[in-house]
């Protein structure tokens, strides 16, 4: 599509640019404006009919929007900011300068301002957050063709009509219905008697990932915010749900491997940021691996006599990081979809120490052979590895799957006890072992 | 919900326990016949009435299922089949074993019985395996008030009528409607004037990552599946598309972490299966570390002159590994969010390169002064230590941002080439670096 602009912008065929405009989906339109260069941004923006220009504005990157709003008159910006639905509103000026806020904020309506002043207090991943207004309410007391003619007047401007909310005359949610309910019911019939009034709702502090589940569960499409009245204050929809599920996943890819997150894309961020994210964490273990260095320098005297024992380090280190890894993994993602909850922690354990007497009798009987074999047939030395490595085993799953429940019951996020920190309390342990075990049986 | 029940059950209160399940939201009741004890699942199931049963047995765990299935006659079985979405329906009879499929086969009607069979050819995660044929279809001639007759006749028994799918006579897709847009249209417009002819879909074939990227990117709640004609063969539902995504996401998560992914929640699995997934790629990434052990054999004579040089060892490999894998961790991820292509590929490790510079300087600065300090001042030690850090640090991000590129441009999933294999690699390099340098600086 961008060529095509282009070309029909070089050759002034306006009318033309509008109709490919209008003609094409939202989100791909937005793309559009995030390639273009800004030169010709604005130029196109204004060329975008009306009831468009707010819709793909809010799936515009935020440079994008930026760009846009600095170029356009105090009319205009207005104009954009009135159709915006709220909570689009409130991700764009969370993610804009102070300068540009102030002016954002001076071109909206005293309504929607207090409104948006508001939501910007709902903290951060909250259901506030991610909820939005635009929902259609309703009566018990009316019937369905009344809720038919409610939805026709003010349906437009709302983000959903498939799901509707029945409140009484306080705002406290009575009921929900469908818009499906709704078209399959007699239109005389009262809404009171086809709405679903065992209604499932969050408070406004509800944490994203819970909704995130909530919305896999019940298979919802949107799902009711109410205040400590049960009054509705707004409604989440799912493709808020869906987006805050991917960045809950991306939080705890970026968390397991030892980041600060960030929900910048990775070519959109900085080489400082970039850097700034992964230094300290990395600074942190470094040192945390001084620990496993000092055994190292208590048993030089070992090495020196037998530098054979130190080759065999690196797979020691490495299977006892693999092996902590996995059963971390799985428990944080387990922990995360809510499979496993805190008081499955001795039960999780039981498990892993009898797949870790699994995988480590296999691992171990593979290292003897090999070193009986290659190693002039001798048999102290393989048993060394062998009994190292399968208490290692042991070692790293226990700690790979307890210390993220442990995390989870201290109200920390499990994702932080992953991969890194476990390599590094498992190499303390492996090589404080095996040294020990090669003492005893090599009497070195 | 369970104890209550339970309760009804000893007191035989069955119209009571058929009010209270009828009331209830059909994931909860899956869920208590999950929680049930088997010799209550099918008198609670026999209660439930006949519109729901279907939609519960839907959410049910297999063992759940398969147990009712055992237990209730051929009637009901056939009842239950004929009322499930064709989606469901093969999800269903691909978990269970054959005697059980033999038996729900036979009681399928014939229609029914063609379409399952067909549907079980379906590769797993594509469109096909994803996608339900419960869709309303229109014609363009007809107005909104044809479109509404359409949706209330046929409407209860699909999966969506949020989208409409517009047909022409030999089902090729013309367009989509929403529901919204026909509710906000007058009743005598044309369908074809509504419609959106620019339609987004997918071929049976289709990959679910893509698809679930899709559904995020366009803010979808349903999407269509083409033949090769551009016949309409099925729709995929948000639902069935976050399940997808989140199946996605786990199986990143447990490929990254050397696993073989596996759709079993965790404690439904048992020992043997854990230990299976986890013990061929622990037994691979052990042998790999033969390398680095080798790698080490050579250097004997230089720990066995100084032996200080094995304490710097670990640290020098977890920083390695640590930061492989905050680089892959975020190629990785970028990738499968579709942020990151496989033409970005110099970009990428140029950015890379750059943060690790920035990254190495500041670790290897930590470890010089701390070396220096701790170490009697040992100045040529330290410098051994910060040069081959610093190395490290930057072969390590080359080696974690280009290997999921190349995975990805050789087909392979690039979840595979994260922190296991990434580590095993960037110990080799770092190990003979170091002593390589040591050599050279402390001319041992």
């Amino acid at each position: 599509m961008l060529e095509n602009i282009l070309e029909l912008l070089r050759t002034r065929r306006y009318m033309e640019i509008r109709s490919l405009l209008e003609e094409s989906n939202i989100v791909d339109v937005a793309d559009l404006f995030d390639q273009l260069d800004d030169e010709y941004t604005v130029v196109i923006f204004r060329l975008l009919p009306k009831g468009m220009a707010a819709d793909v504005f809010s799936y515009m990157e935020t440079d994008t929007q930026k760009h846009i709003v600095e170029s356009i008159t105090d009319r205009e910006l207005s104009g954009i900011i009135d159709e915006l639905f709220l909570d689009d509103a409130v991700d764009f000026i969370e993610e804009m300068p102070a300068n540009v806020v102030k002016r954002v904020l001076a071109n909206t309506g005293k309504e929607k301002r207090t409104l948006i002043n508001r939501f910007l207090k709902y903290e951060e991943d909250t259901a506030g957050s991610l909820m939005t207004i635009e929902f259609v309410g309703l009566k018990k007391e009316m019937t369905v063709r009344d809720a038919f003619d409610t939805i026709r007047r003010t349906g437009p401007d709302k983000e959903t009509i498939y799901t509707l909310y029945v409140m009484d005359e306080n705002r406290k949610l009575e009921g929900i219905v469908s818009a499906k309910d709704l078209l399959l019911a007699h239109i005389d019939e009262k809404v009171e008697d086809i709405m679903d009034s065992n209604v499932i709702y969050v408070s406004t502090d509800e944490d994203r990932e819970e909704i995130a589940n909530l919305f896999q569960k019940y298979d919802f499409l949107s799902l009711p915010v109410v205040d400590r009245e049960r009054r509705l204050v707004g409604i989440i929809t799912i493709d808020d749900a869906v987006e805050a599920l991917q960045q809950e996943n991306t939080e705890d890819f970026e968390l397991m491997a030892a980041m600060t997150p960030s929900e910048a894309p990775y070519l959109k961020t900085g080489v400082f940021a970039h850097a700034k994210r992964r230094v300290l964490w990395l600074v942190l273990l470094m040192l945390s691996s001084i620990f496993a260095g000092s055994i190292l320098t208590k048993f030089q005297d070992s090495f020196a006599v037998m530098p054979i024992l130190v080759s065999f380090m690196p797979m020691l280190m490495n299977t006892g990081g693999n092996c902590g890894s996995q059963a971390s993994t799985l428990i944080i993602r387990g922990l995360s979809l809510g499979e496993i909850q805190g008081r499955d922690a001795l039960r999780v354990w039981w498990r892993e120490i009898r797949i870790a007497v699994l995988c480590g009798i296999v691992l171990s009987l593979v290292s003897l052979l090999r070193i009986y074999f290659f190693y002039d047939h001798n048999f102290a030395l393989g048993l060394v590895v062998a009994i190292s490595l399968l208490a290692t085993v042991i070692i790293a799953k226990s700690v790979g799957c307890l210390l993220p429940i442990g995390a989870k019951k201290l109200g920390l996020d499990p994702a932080i006890m992953a991969s890194p920190i476990i390599t590094t309390i498992v190499d303390i342990c492996a090589l404080a072992l095996y040294f020990t075990v090669a003492k005893m049986i090599l009497h070195i």
